[in-house]
């Protein structure tokens, strides 16, 4: 090391040959621009679509100077010391606040400035929500490709989420009689554990300790979305179909896939709703009957929001008196105006946590053309009447000094980066929390969105090897999974001893669509 | 799994709906064509570049029909079983034949069919080769980027290669004064190990045992060359530069690795030619002193191939009765008419190792556009004496039933992929050996070659989470490399004691470079 600078003028050496490199900066941003491809034609590619998005969407891109200014606040050696600093905050007991937390009063007077209480119960769900990435078996080689990794028992241990006091109860699968390209995940093979269904979610509810802090027992179901929104968003089918026995009309792609059922099919003989609404009856039955006071709390991603957004809609159906609400992040638009009303005349209650420079949000109204790699209006040819529902909570990108601000699709669109961000946001008008304590490394788990400063790797969600293992003959193979952990279309059994109760519920009855 | 095909009739189901997909032969043709990109534009650009490639090159892309014909060649469970066969047969004593396998009779009668014997010492050095890829850090966020990942006492205990009989003895670190585009693997940040140099192989050494196996004290030079292709050869500079006193010429761009260095770097005060040769000679004198029999063998793949010419051409002057040989494996061609003749005056067995469909050992003379993602011809305007050394063992990616026959630039010249088709080479006429061993798994490391039935992920080599750990209070975090694993420039302490020597030894002084 003492060496390092130590120059030997009687050496006699080389001149020194220096590349032509951008500046660090101007590189990082040519690099990472659009996160994926670190080709300099990438970087002019995403120029264009920042501009043509711009046009579009009125998105304010960031220069390459406010992103300078932007990154000159940030201090890496606060970042450096933080790194032996806890991740959360002790809890607080929220039960005298709960119900308004939960939504009872459209959190009025809690959103701006963001009641410390309410971020952290954001943040909580929205763990539960990325928890349905995390845990999702993506390998197209794995014959499980499409189901959860860990059984409903491990899920949270895996994913150090067993701190926030729930217990997965039941796993909701989900196929669709639609076909919605680009939607299902499915291994290459045919000897698979499933060929028409996906692992799409779970129900979960708070134990004793967590149930008594926050004032009541807490059921949690949580809905997988799509990890890029060019996976699905330009394929949505943009045709409403009546649910219920009103005028209210949803996305049909949405509804197929929360009602689609198959007998030829071992995971979805009951479809989606089904199995959901089976499993909440079933708990609030259960606790209501020991005389607790009961919520029902939904959430999701992208997709994964406007799945819960039809779960709340049906469980409101089912179960008028119950405290329901939904915090969806990043979630397109749904329905039309009269769905909108009837979900507020039912009670229901919807946090929707959105991001100034996410696209989806705003969908249906433009479509991403994956050939031409730009954005559509189709307010015109569109038949248009889908409609947001509930209060909003809007987050800006450029308020947070970890994040780079060039474009990035994918990066604004994924739920760690609405996560950090809801860890930072004190209020519309002011700055990055300084006392924000989640681990920002998590924002890059499967994106690029970090600036370089902090040293997290782009992407790095991923297993070692991609899951093969060395054996003892010194072969790498993929290890046959723990039995354990084999999915089993459980809900077969609630299918047939409880079909009685689910009928006379008149499970699904209330969709336009027979199932 | 009872109920898996069950079929209820009695139970109302909706019709099926079939996504219109491709039969699955042609759908992962498409997915793979190119490895990289499973977008279908990306298979439509592969087939351009076949048509280009086979008209410059007149390679034969296999089309879909020859390649299921092939395909059907392959007995799945077979390879099922394989999982738990050893991967390597028992070794032989090969001392008595060993000048002939090290090249004294140019491997005379040995090639066709492959002796077995043989096979098994390219394997050896081409997974010396292979080691100085898997160990090297590529993480442009690790400070250590382009450094080896261990130390050399561990280097081969951490790739599993303890069981070769070799050990290292010294790392080689290189540097330019060229300047050569994606050539230098740098970390993004300032603060690294080192600005200039990269490590660029290693010198080892076999021990008692393994000595007594082959007949003699083999040391051996393993050199790095690159990973993929367009990494460097679109930007080879074609220009020939003098070596040695006579009218030998080398391309400069090789020569220039070789032989760079600079007193304000900390790895390169000695260029990779001077830690080599003072390497070899230090090794050489120890054991001809204790009266033992020594043979040098030099090894690299790629650019790493090309090094090891210059270097054997070092040596040889060096070290005049010492039996060398280079075993390089997907080599391009290093100089002209004159730098081959003197390697054979000078006793020099070159075994070359090629792929009929690998561009490189084509190199120079036509270069790859990256830009219009095609190969240009520049027979035309290049100075067109470059000449290949040596003899050549010629391999056919199509003799073996494990790989895809889709165009796969990356692939084609993978180092790993040169191992499998050497393994299951028996001679020019016949098929892939019903009786290789090597794990087949291993094609696919770093890039996507292997058939899907195999159901090994393509480029699956990978760490956990980039590296990235979870501490003690849950950040995700890099932990500091081992003290022990930080590279240290042990050359210059040899750098100074051994200073006289070197220079008495004229090290580098065959070089038109003054260094």
């Amino acid at each position: 090391m003492a060496t390092k600078n130590a120059i030997h003028p009687h050496y006699y050496h080389l001149p020194a040959v220096h590349k032509t490199r951008l500046p660090a900066t101007a590189q990082a941003y040519q690099d990472y621009a659009i996160g994926k491809n670190p080709r300099q034609k990438s970087a002019n590619r995403a120029v264009k679509l920042a501009e043509s998005l711009s046009n579009i969407l009125n998105l304010q891109i960031e220069t390459t100077i406010q992103r300078s200014l932007n990154r000159s606040n940030l201090d890496v050696l606060s970042i450096e010391e933080k790194h032996n600093t806890p991740t959360t905050s002790p809890k607080e007991d929220i039960s005298a606040k709960w119900r308004e937390i939960h939504g009872s009063r459209d959190w009025d007077d809690l959103l701006d400035p963001l009641h410390p209480w309410l971020r952290r119960e954001i943040v909580k769900y929205g763990e539960f929500a990325q928890a349905t990435y995390d845990a999702f078996d993506f390998d197209a080689f794995s014959e499980y490709c499409g189901s959860c990794m860990y059984n409903r028992h491990k899920l949270f241990d895996k994913l150090g989420l067993t701190k926030t006091g729930y217990n997965v109860t039941q796993y909701i699968y989900a196929m669709s009689h639609i076909d919605l390209p680009q939607w299902l995940e499915k291994s290459r093979f045919v000897d698979t554990w499933s060929k028409d269904s996906n692992w799409m979610g779970f129900v979960a509810v708070s134990d004793d300790q967590e149930s008594k802090r926050i004032g009541r027992r807490d059921i949690v179901v949580a809905w997988r979305g799509t990890v890029a929104p060019s996976e699905w968003y330009d394929n949505m089918q943009r045709k409403l179909e009546p649910i219920g026995h009103g005028d209210s009309k949803v996305e049909h792609g949405f509804l197929s896939i929360y009602t689609s059922k198959s007998d030829f099919t071992r995971y979805n003989k009951s479809s989606a709703s089904e199995q959901v609404m089976r499993e909440v009856k079933k708990l609030v039955d259960y606790y209501q009957k020991i005389g607790e006071q009961v919520s029902l709390t939904i959430t999701g991603h992208s997709l994964g929001g406007a799945l819960g957004l039809l779960n709340a809609y049906e469980a409101a159906k089912n179960f008028p008196n119950l405290p329901i609400s939904v915090v969806s992040f990043a979630s397109p638009r749904v329905g039309n105006i009269a769905f909108r009303d009837e979900l507020y005349q039912m009670g229901i209650k919807t946090l929707r946590v959105t991001m100034k420079q996410d696209v989806v949000p705003r969908m249906p109204g433009i479509v991403f053309n994956e050939s031409l790699q730009r954005f559509d209006d189709i307010t015109g040819t569109l038949e248009w009447v889908y409609t947001h529902v509930g209060v909003e909570l809007k987050l800006d990108v450029r308020s947070s000094p970890y994040l780079k601000k060039g474009l990035n699709l994918v990066g604004f669109h994924m739920l760690e980066t609405y996560l950090h961000l809801v860890d930072g946001y004190h209020s519309s008008d002011s700055g990055f929390r300084a006392d924000a304590k989640r681990d920002v490394a998590l924002v890059n788990k499967d994106c690029d969105m970090l600036v370089d400063e902090l040293r997290i790797p782009p992407n790095w969600y991923q297993l070692a090897n991609k899951g093969l293992e060395r054996n003892d003959h010194g072969r790498w193979v993929k290890p046959k999974r723990d039995p354990e952990d084999i999915p089993s279309p459980t809900m077969e059994s609630h299918n047939y001893h409880e079909l009685e109760l689910g009928d006379s519920y008149g499970i699904g009855s209330w969709f336009g669509v027979s199932i």
